[in-house]
């Protein structure tokens, strides 16, 4: 059942006309700035500057009220100086503009009771028939129509299934820079700030009805209405994964939430159990919540339980099956005859054909590589199976041959597409995990190679995780949800 | 008081005469390889290569066999098939040889009875005189003398106060090659894989007299002897801190443990129990092991309890407080005067003089940054100070001011300086993590520029951290060995 607000959604996440109140002919603000970044990210739709002094910009006439542009607008970005913004967003709304993002700080968040009563006045307005995101934010970021958060241009227009929110500007700009090397694709990411108006609650409404968005993420500092958040919550965390991030949860941290987004931070065990309640996945950091994220949108939704650990060296699969138990996973003990087969695809002496797998030689074939993923990943008590390739060895190997790079030697697209193989054949995720303990200024080589490959492993669907430990507490995150158990 | 085993192993550490045995003229060993690494160090000793083939390698005569060689050795590196070992350890032996390393594997970790049985007959040999590291492991590295371990040759020459040892190799490695960005600086590290003669419990007593070592840390799968373990590790604890990492914790990690290093790995419960009695400080992964050495290394022992945090951007310093809180710390609220004088030296509007100190803006000036540090450092309950700069941003700065490169506008060897110089004036500890959302293929500038910035860092004795939450942990496994509670 679609909604007015979800229809008032679509056009601000796809307006044709945005107008930007606050673009300065001289100098570089928040607003000029925008304009730049919305024409380098490929804005499709018309970009109209406006500012009381007129003048040109990049070539645009700058108009010198919202009133004298012609005809009406879709969406307005609102960047002027605090006391101006009510004024300026209600020329808007007469405009026809179904919403606006106000990036101007100076609101709520300092304490004061004229930014509280700007703010006030920003909620009239509202009230009268514009949807407001912010103030005090980074705004939209929506890869397929090419909005994009302030700061700027350098973000991917590929779309994907993670729609995200967040009150803080700074974190939903990480993790849209994250997403970009770690394989997130996301559908919408709104940065709300202050949220006079849109808060979670109503983004977490509008990504249940989006059929874009099939795993939602956010960052929550504090809620305005405790019951409609997290009756929201819970019905959506019942239709789509919500992975949520609670920041503040300490004493300091909730102190340090007042003078950020002036929220009521609100009782850890009050949080933690109604997010429990609520079927919410919390995740405990940024990293958590981006890796749980990737695990969401790459993996099927499944009950993880028995794995296998392929890589090389003793303690790397000591430690592997440690996180694994942490993470309420198993490595099943092969049978003699599986042991015997698996062993036949690895180099002698020094490999364990156990589980964990121990290949013992970093320059293990990918082709014997993928023999012992099919070979283990046959064992019906296996569903998930991490490999763990130590490609950073590859640059003695290079240095012994005379390659000209590392990269050139290293059969990372090999291992991706025997990956990819051995996950379609067996039916049963291949995720990897790429450690470099060399990142010494003269190991770039080595961190540039290490990125291409965990490119190559995207492109063919498999998830790369920062480390063994965070690999099975986001594909924990993923089994607790298919089995209902948050 | 210094025992008889200590004046082994200073000579062990220090050999003046070393053969190697196991060195081809053809092919590459791990003899050959060995060789040409310790070369490559710049051993300071005199190598022999011995090899019942004779002939040269790399210009060096090859010795027929340990007998032939003229005069006395003081060490031995071996790295012949398992079953030559005993008789070759034997001649070493002969040769006055106070101890020898077994690269070799092929013994008890392959579960037979004549691995086995080999190993009996080392510690037969042992038991008449020399001392051995090994088999199945990679041996010693010692930066005073150039000894270093089995892989390869570039690791630091640089020596330092924290001491380790540990069964794996592959680990040992790792963290020897992670010392080198991180700023671990090492008295000797030792692999002793199978761990027939020399194990954890010698190297404690080794550690406990040497003066070079000030910080001791291990990796244990299992122990041989648990009562003479744990009762050498509580006497070691009481004078110097000892920070266990112990593999192998979960059902399947202890299956892993016996297939990797043929140790028994004991139940869970009963290890955390003896570590804690022991005083040692146990760590859970190889990065925190890393991260509670370098702060142990560079920090006074005492009890941190009031922090700063000093960054940017309102969600980073709601997370900090969440997990300094998580480490028993807290954040000091100012007094209205000292709020002002910080605040002075902020960037307006958007800044926050609280703590955690918001300086939104990525480009504050250092000698801003000094004054907030020294008046936040004035408040008597503030014990260390956390500086997370983001660097990353100083990319769009270079990019708009038309800079050659990132790394020549951002101003990390200011910040480490005013750093250093508000840590000496306030007599309180300034750290750092330094992060970086950024890491794609187009942004191995800023990687680069990161690199060079934590050697800045730590080049005036800042270290720097991965994260604020293993920051946090690593200060408060020190205030806790301080205050006497492990």
């Amino acid at each position: 059942m679609r909604t007015a607000l979800h229809a008032d959604f679509e056009r601000i996440f796809h307006p044709r006309r945005v107008a930007i109140i606050g673009v300065s002919a001289e100098g570089m603000g928040f607003g000029s700035g925008m304009f730049l970044s919305l024409r380098s990210m490929g804005f499709s739709g018309e970009l109209i500057p406006v500012n009381p002094k007129g003048g040109t910009f990049a070539g645009h006439t700058i108009y010198k009220s919202v009133e004298d542009l012609p005809g009406d607008i879709d969406f307005a970005i609102i960047a002027v100086a605090a006391h101006a913004v009510p004024q300026a967003l209600e020329a808007c709304r007469k405009k026809g503009a179904v919403g606006a993002e106000i990036l101007s700080s100076g609101f709520g968040e300092l304490g004061t009771p004229e930014g509280k009563a700007l703010e006030e006045e920003i909620r009239a307005v509202a009230g009268r028939g514009i949807r407001v995101v912010g103030p005090n934010c980074f705004g939209i970021y929506c890869p397929a129509s090419g909005l994009t958060f302030l700061p700027g241009p350098d973000l991917s227009r590929l779309s994907g299934d993670i729609g995200f929110c967040a009150q803080s500007g700074g974190m939903s700009v990480d993790l849209a820079q994250m997403g970009m090397w770690m394989g997130l694709r996301f559908s919408k990411m709104i940065s709300f700030g202050n949220g006079v108006d849109l808060r979670d609650t109503q983004f977490l409404e509008y990504f249940e009805l989006d059929d874009q968005t099939q795993v939602i993420a956010m960052y929550v500092e504090g809620v305005q209405s405790g019951n409609g958040f997290f009756s929201t919550l819970k019905r959506v965390a019942a239709r789509k994964p919500v992975i949520v991030l609670k920041g503040g949860l300490s004493r300091a941290g909730a102190r340090a939430v007042m003078s950020h987004t002036a929220s009521l931070g609100g009782d850890r065990a009050i949080w933690e159990s109604v997010l429990r309640q609520s079927r919410a996945v919390q995740v405990h950091d940024l990293t958590e919540l981006a890796q749980t994220a990737l695990a969401f949108s790459l993996l099927p939704r499944r009950n993880y339980r028995g794995v296998t650990v392929i890589g090389g060296g003793g303690a790397l699969g000591v430690a592997a099956c440690d996180a694994a138990e942490a993470s309420g996973m198993d490595l099943p003990h092969f049978t003699a005859q599986r042991y015997e087969r698996i062993l036949a695809n690895l180099p002698k002496p020094g490999s364990s054909a156990g589980n964990p797998i121990d290949v013992a030689n970093p320059f293990v074939h990918p082709s014997s590589l993928h023999e012992v993923l099919l070979a283990a990943g046959e064992d019906e008590r296996v569903s998930l199976q991490l490999m763990v390739p130590l490609l950073y060895h590859y640059k003695s190997l290079a240095l012994q041959l005379g390659a000209a790079s590392v990269k050139e030697i290293t059969p990372y697209h090999e291992l991706a597409r025997v990956a990819r193989e051995a996950w379609d054949s067996t039916d049963k995720p291949v995720i990897v995990v790429l450690p470099n303990p060399k990142q010494g200024l003269d190991s770039m080589d080595i961190e540039e190679m290490l990125r291409e490959a965990r490119q190559a492993f995207l492109a063919c669907g498999i998830p790369v995780f920062e480390d063994v430990r965070g690999a099975f507490q986001a594909v924990a995150h993923v089994s607790r949800y298919a089995c209902g158990h948050p």
